[in-house]
């Protein structure tokens, strides 16, 4: 059984590891790849920050996609972020388990 | 024995996983720690970019050592970078296995 899942499926690779940094490197960008990571399936994209506007937070949802770190998906009527956990360990092997871990014990989430 | 080193021995910790992400995400930045992650030894200043003036260079060098990614010493004379490896490592663990290792394959050197 597939979930029933409606919308743009990302067929992007993920880029450059360089590419992959600057998406990371951002405080907004991180706390959203961090939440993603910790919940392990696509989630709201309200609940990916606090702080910013809607806008604001649409244009780091593009550039993560860009990068090949996220897609966007739409379930049951509402807009979703999914880490694409599989595609971008394979691209930059151990990345997330380290800045996510990292920013965990930084956070006191873990 | 130790080595015949004088300078500056950095004291700094190693920042924010965030900082540390905004010190690799520069591509001149990533290319001066991959570098000295494969040379695994302090290595000459100028041995570590191309393409940019010394005053670039010094201003990069400078926000990695501020990231505490690295460290100055001076060997005979001559300015050379150090990468805290052990600090870094105990930071952000598998950060630059996971974005050298990456940084290698794409140059096409490992």
């Amino acid at each position: 059984m597939t979930p029933p899942v409606v919308g743009e499926l990302a067929e992007n690779r993920v880029g450059s590891v360089q590419q992959v940094l600057v998406a990371l490197a951002d405080p907004v960008r991180l706390e959203m790849v961090r939440r993603l990571r910790n919940a392990g399936s696509p989630v709201p994209c309200a609940l990916l920050y606090d702080g910013i506007n809607k806008s604001t937070a649409t244009h780091h949802f593009k550039i993560l996609r860009e990068a090949g770190l996220t897609e966007r998906l739409v379930v049951d009527g509402h807009t979703h972020q999914r880490l694409r956990t599989e595609q971008v360990n394979a691209a930059v092997p151990g990345l997330l388990d380290s800045v996510v871990g990292t920013a965990n014990r930084e956070v006191g989430s873990s």
